[in-house]
């Protein structure tokens, strides 16, 4: 199934809409997608709130952090995404986001781990990255391309990252699974939070993140997902 | 009271248009009904979100998940329907959902009880079905009969069920009625988990529960509430 | 200021939209009012939800709960406004509820208290009626003038009660201050349950209650309310 | 660039708006702005509800609090405003608000500190005004300048202050930065109640809260956000 620089840009501009109506994105956060045809090149919006991104928003990057076209100040995180498509060939999509029932894990350091069946798509446990760690004291953000390939290794071989008194990132094949993902993410977020205050939880097994994993987040209840959400914000 | 193959349809629509606006359903989870002349037959949607069921996405099933009228992939899921259809002839109409008031209970084992009178409904305690004790490592979904009917022999004569790490069941006479208990449930989980976090909660008593069972579920406060619903959801 | 038939039946309408507006109500909960020229009879709805109280939908009551005018079934808990009206000659308007906010309290028997400025409407501590106490088991319901008078000497002078296992009841001189009250009532509840959460709670000081009652819940704050939920709801 | 009048009263407009769209005022609480061309008087809505105010509601005060231009009845606490206009040259708004999130720190003394990138607006940590330290009992309301002066005092240089049992004070040097501060403290309490319950959270290091506070609280993020609510509120 070939897709089209049109499909893709219609893509980011959806996911971007449709987290921002989740609750997912707020003012901040952005949904970017890799070029179908030169994987060297990625598109994210112009900075701007993500409710606000249109296809007329949307720059295209090379995987330096560059804009190599459109007009508008690019965000200062776009490194977020470069160097994740640059270590990471099979990514298609990024998300970076701070969903309000994933930041107490980012400023507490608890464990997230997948505590219901959808919730294992994010992976066994997510990785946590600390901007202290190798950079000190700063503004926080991810703004410049050393810092984003730190990000990016955290992140490794997984769907998940956590950034330490920050917010996370996803990703995935496509836009529709990064959008899913992170959607499950806010999820298990929540249920693992109110879970912890009511008692010892059950996480799934191994065994269980696996299989769900195999099921859950791909076919029709993928495709399912992205056709509510795309009926409700599209 | 004679009802038609048409009204039936209408509240299986309804139903899940209902629990998808209160927030009972999301992307996922469904609503049913048995067939009002065949009992061996009862209506759920093809695979698509609630908010998206409507007369044309219903597909008939006969009492082993087999679809027998109507197009479209099924849900995965549909032997929960078929299987508690097949033990309990007085069952009318089934709901599968994944509310997250409830979900903390299903990670964690802690009983669901009633809590305030319209809690009742839901029976003196929620048992709990885990998939793991039958069928060990699994996707976590109920996806053939073998594990639909070890579902509704947790479920026994109840009106509600627990799964562990996944979700809830709910049924009732009708559609309006496992619409009703669905709600309640929802709202049996928010409050018994706000008043376990507050101290230490008085449950109904046996016989306030059956008591109260008697009154509210049924009559004019049934009535009541799925006039409500239909108005602001229909 | 001299009050109409047509205005009070318009505010027990509007008051019913309010408070389900600002979710104190749901499908279940009641707004009355008492007659403005015959103190021995009251303006309630038949039973339907909240959002559908119409003018047409009103039934006017004698102090006994009898339907003295108007068609259709009443509440079966009538009995809450009747006998407060009959021991409350001050009060002009009641609201029974079910705020999710204040129903951990009704479920532990948690003092409720002011816990800030608005707060003090409620009254220094919110009393704790049990239907137990002299009916035992029953549907929880408040269906008999017997209940009814018991719950009446559980209020006292004041404007709170809290209904265990059930819910809650507010009262006040007209219908703007019972909906005003009751939603000052489920903010408390919020922020006390929440600040217990967090830690040892400042409660307001009896002067404090005594002084913010004087002035926030009357005049200007008053009106303003009124107005804003008017323009929101009417 | 300067600023005109027409500009300055639009802003304090859709000030209310925002903040009452995102949940950080109710039926309370107000945004005020400095006049721009005559230090010495402000910007206020009479009496109303935030969602209510636009420039018919407008008032100008001088800094004793006294109505110089405009029709109708003044908040009460108009002395908050004129009071932190006296004290401090380089603020030109002011919010005052009691967003629920904020509550339980202003009723338990808990300190309020910035706990995600974002929350380094309001500062390294938020002082402490109770009305009883030098007013005892009280309606609580800053209803004279003494009170104005005292919770100025209280502020000092920062942006943000708790008032006891009350609420909070927000200011900027413009509405869109007193109002980009009242989301983010919202936020920010939000993320620390809820961190503090799952465990022991890491605060931001005194060197990240001041890189942050230089980068997310200006220039491209603060016009986002503002453009951002303008688009959805305006």
């Amino acid at each position: 199934m070939m897709t089209t620089v049109e499909e893709i840009r219609r893509d980011v501009v959806l996911g971007n809409h449709i987290l921002a109506g989740e609750g997912v994105l707020d003012v901040f956060g952005h949904v970017s997608a890799r070029h179908p045809d030169r994987p060297d090149r990625f598109f994210l919006s112009r900075s701007t709130s993500p409710a606000q991104v249109s296809d007329e928003t949307l720059l295209e990057f090379d995987l330096d952090g560059k804009v190599v076209a459109g007009e508008g100040h690019p965000y200062l995180e776009r490194f977020i995404h470069s160097e994740i498509y640059k270590a990471r060939p099979d990514v298609g999509s990024v998300v970076h986001h701070h969903a309000p029932s994933i930041m107490p894990f980012a400023a507490t350091g608890t464990p997230l781990r997948p505590i219901y069946h959808l919730g294992a798509v994010i992976g066994p446990e997510v990785p946590f990255w600390d901007s202290q760690d190798e950079f000190g004291d700063t503004s926080m953000l991810v703004f410049n391309p050393e810092m984003g390939a730190s990000l990016a290794r955290t992140l490794g071989k997984g769907n998940t990252a956590l950034l330490k008194r920050h917010g996370a990132i996803c990703v995935g094949e496509t836009v529709p699974r990064s959008v899913f993902i992170s959607a499950c993410m806010r999820d298990n977020g929540e249920l693992q939070a109110n879970a912890m205050a009511m008692g010892d939880p059950d996480f799934l097994s191994a065994g269980e993140v696996e299989k769900s994993n195999k099921v859950n987040g791909w076919g029709r209840p993928l495709e399912r997902a992205w056709e509510h959400y795309c009926r409700v914000y599209g």
